[in-house]
């Protein structure tokens, strides 16, 4: 078995062998654990939102070693990850909230009724937890995404036990929370780790996996949808695999708040230094706005940065590389001085009628590249081209209304969240967040952030003419645990 | 380019020759056809509603003509199939109702706040159309789950356009209810249709295409559901593909209902001469019950029927003696006399102890299998090896608790309802229903059946501090087409 190493990409040594990979049987039997711990897990959600406040509350009280960890292996800053942290037991405790409350279980009660269809029985139907689940954290956000982030969140709320793949940036901080949250009092086998891509590998095909939840890259994800999709029973894969998140600035706003939008578009995407799946990644301007100079101006100022990995860092370089044969390279960053896996912000640009989908791929990094864009018909043309994205920016002038509204009606159906005046890093957790995209962006109709996500590992079950005995509370006639339900169509509240 | 024929199953003769085999130039004009006219059709909730309307009115006012040409190629009956037409049109305007309301379109606002995570913009989220979908329709239900069945009236309320893909049961029935749909004033695009099976596989293999509604046989299904993942952008597969259908009947309902449970179960699994997805397959029997018996004597007596098409009738024939090498032929109903595709009866007998996967594999037509079990670890055990099917059955005896208990705990994660102490045959058009169930009773953790089905054809899209006037209606502030939303947290109503 090949060792799993923690690494500090400020000097890119290694700190500490977390353990090893995680053989055949390893993963069986956590999978198989993760099976028993089922059905007790999903069936008490009191005992369940409870669980969720203890580990979001024990995360909490063991903050300076998380953090400390965490920046060990991701060279990510204290600030950023404490407030990662942050975002991470807020998330949790929204999910116990959700849990608590109940209406996401979509309760529907039809009582026996003659319709014109004849007379109907007795019906009800809730959602019940889908069954174990695989997910594999995001690289970067050890934390939000990481082994007890969003998607571990959702399925340990809807009910289902979870097999972490922990990501090869963090190894060391995947093992810490998933120690912390299990003693916090997770029952055995609700929540599992395993170490090393083949043993991601056997997760996704394991029989007692019911579903997958992945962040990362397109090459990593699609193998893994592959393998889902050709299991004897092939399972849900929701997986988000890569963003390019255009950002369009029409001539009135790059007139208006030209100065506004350079200042705010290099923050964004030299963000965690550009390792955030909403970076902006393409953006257009008008041709020879000064807009140009201003944002490469900006550029030139700002340092180089660690990028989580030596993975990540060959894969940066490449891809700037790819970039610089197909575009112009407009300016740099200040050089990279020291040891460790640095990245340097590089700004490219390119004209609208020259870019082409060698341009149009993902950099994970801090580049992005400006497309100049001579007119609306070009700029209409090229968006036309792109390839679907979790965000699309739209920047405007006071008082435009047509010119926007043509580029939200070519954007819309290639985005899953559109911004307006402002830019996609940045993702709040709200029930009306959504966190995903046509493909490649995502593989689900489903969204990854906020609470609605919880439905990826949910299915509905139907009772029918089914004794109140047998039933489970939420759906018994007098509603014993007070849940938002939906009776003969009318919605109830609690 | 192969003819495409209507044949008469009571004759096994061709009676028509409806059109020949959709070329790859005829599905990609339909397509591009149904993407052009996508997004106008989803955006106005108010003429697709009315347009629903219109067509579920046109199909009423055609019953005749619809009834006679489903008969002449289906020999389901004139009685059956007028009732079917009625549950389609009912269907229909259920949806129509639905899009109406504009609940399903779960509108969240969430204001501009301060957080616990910091300042949150002003986000605001709706589902909206995934985009053109290809319906493949049952041969079962040639009405129902036909070319304006549940998928499709489901897709076009979502705002989807639809192209279906004729089943070869019944081409003539796709082409006239196609043909008074768009009739009925469907706008050009919204409603296609294509013939044959590469026509079928060109359909969802296509760019435009964005999610599959399927209905039919697991190899048949499986071949599409693996093509659909194959895809450069992988779509959504949402396919129904077969069903065991379990029933268990306790030692004490056998003696208490015996009668009453014979004639139920004989009637379910010869309706429409076996031919529903929700069949009987397996019957679950305490070991020397009368029942057995009782059960044979009314299958000696049951006429045998026409079946579908000649590949039904084939793959009937074949299950039958498949089931006879690893059963025991219990009974077989009145013999075939006659022209046509017939098939007779069957009923098998095995114990539960031997019961194998030959034994637990679906077959479509009427036949049946008694499963004995010696006492009640028997046939736990029997049920732990059970695939997953659409419906499980329980029939119990008055006050029993713990054993029904126990069976239902057995069964729960291998069904997507549970039907208590009646017959799975019968699928109302309800909220609360679930027509679904894990693989391979289905491909997902959505319901086909129902108003609900309609979230599979929706994606959802956040708008993030976007002005008002470029925000869907049915987001603005002033909430102007007054449906149902979720703002800060709180339900209101329309």
């Amino acid at each position: 078995m090949n060792d799993i190493v923690s690494v500090d990409p400020r000097t890119g040594g290694t700190v500490e062998v977390v353990g090893s990979e995680t053989g055949t049987g390893g993963v069986d039997a956590l999978c198989r654990a993760a099976a028993r711990a089922g059905r007790a897990f999903g069936a008490d959600r009191a005992e369940r939102a409870r669980l969720l406040h203890a580990v979001a509350d024990a995360l909490d009280g063991r903050r300076e070693e998380i953090v400390d960890t965490a920046d060990r292996e991701t060279a990510l800053g204290r600030t950023r990850l404490a407030g990662e942290l942050t975002r991470t037991t807020y998330q949790i405790r929204l999910f116990a909230a959700a849990v608590t409350d109940g209406g996401y279980l979509e309760a529907i009660i039809d009582h026996p009724a003659d319709t014109p269809m004849g007379l109907r029985p007795d019906l009800r139907r809730m959602l019940v937890p889908i069954g174990p689940v695989a997910v594999f954290g995001a690289s970067n956000f050890p934390l939000a995404f990481g082994a007890l982030g969003g998607d571990t969140a959702a399925a340990l709320a809807a009910g289902c036990p979870v097999v972490v793949k922990a990501h090869p940036s963090h190894p060391a901080t995947s093992r810490l929370v998933v120690e912390i949250a299990n003693g916090a009092g997770l029952p055995a086998g609700v929540l599992g780790l395993v170490y090393g891509q083949q043993a991601g590998a056997d997760l996704v095909q394991h029989p007692a996996i019911r579903a997958v939840g992945f962040t990362g890259s397109l090459r990593g994800g699609r193998a893994l949808h592959d393998l889902a999709a050709a299991r004897p029973d092939p399972i849900p894969f929701y997986g988000e695999l890569g963003s390019i998140n255009p950002v369009v600035v029409t001539p009135a706003a790059a007139t208006e708040r030209g100065d506004d939008i350079a200042a705010g578009l290099v923050a964004s995407f030299t963000l965690g230094n550009g390792q955030f799946c909403t970076k902006p990644g393409l953006v257009f301007l008008p041709a020879g706005a000064r807009l140009h100079e201003d944002i490469a101006a900006l550029v030139r100022q700002t340092p180089s940065g660690w990028l989580l990995d030596g993975r990540v860092q060959a894969g940066f370089s490449t891809r700037v590389g790819e970039l610089g044969r197909h575009t112009t390279l407009l300016a740099h960053g200040r050089p990279a001085e020291g040891a460790g896996f640095l990245g340097t912000p590089a700004l490219f640009a390119v004209s609208a009628s020259t870019m082409d989908s060698d341009v149009t791929d993902e950099a994970f990094g801090p580049a992005t590249v400006l497309v100049s864009y001579a007119d609306t018909t070009e700029l209409l043309e090229a968006l036309g081209r792109l390839p679907a994205s979790l965000t699309a920016t739209i920047h405007t002038g006071t008082d435009e209304t047509d010119l926007p509204a043509l580029l939200l009606e070519a954007l819309r159906d290639r985005t899953g969240r559109v911004v307006w005046n402002g830019f996609p890093t940045g993702v709040a957790v709200a029930a009306a967040m959504h966190h995903g995209g046509p493909y490649p962006a995502s593989t689900s109709i489903h969204t990854s952030v906020g609470t609605t996500s919880i439905r990826r590992f949910l299915r509905p079950l139907a009772f029918q003419s089914t004794p109140d005995s047998q039933l489970p509370p939420e759906l018994r006639e007098g509603n014993p645990l007070r849940i938002p339900r939906m009776v003969d169509g009318r919605q109830q509240a609690s």
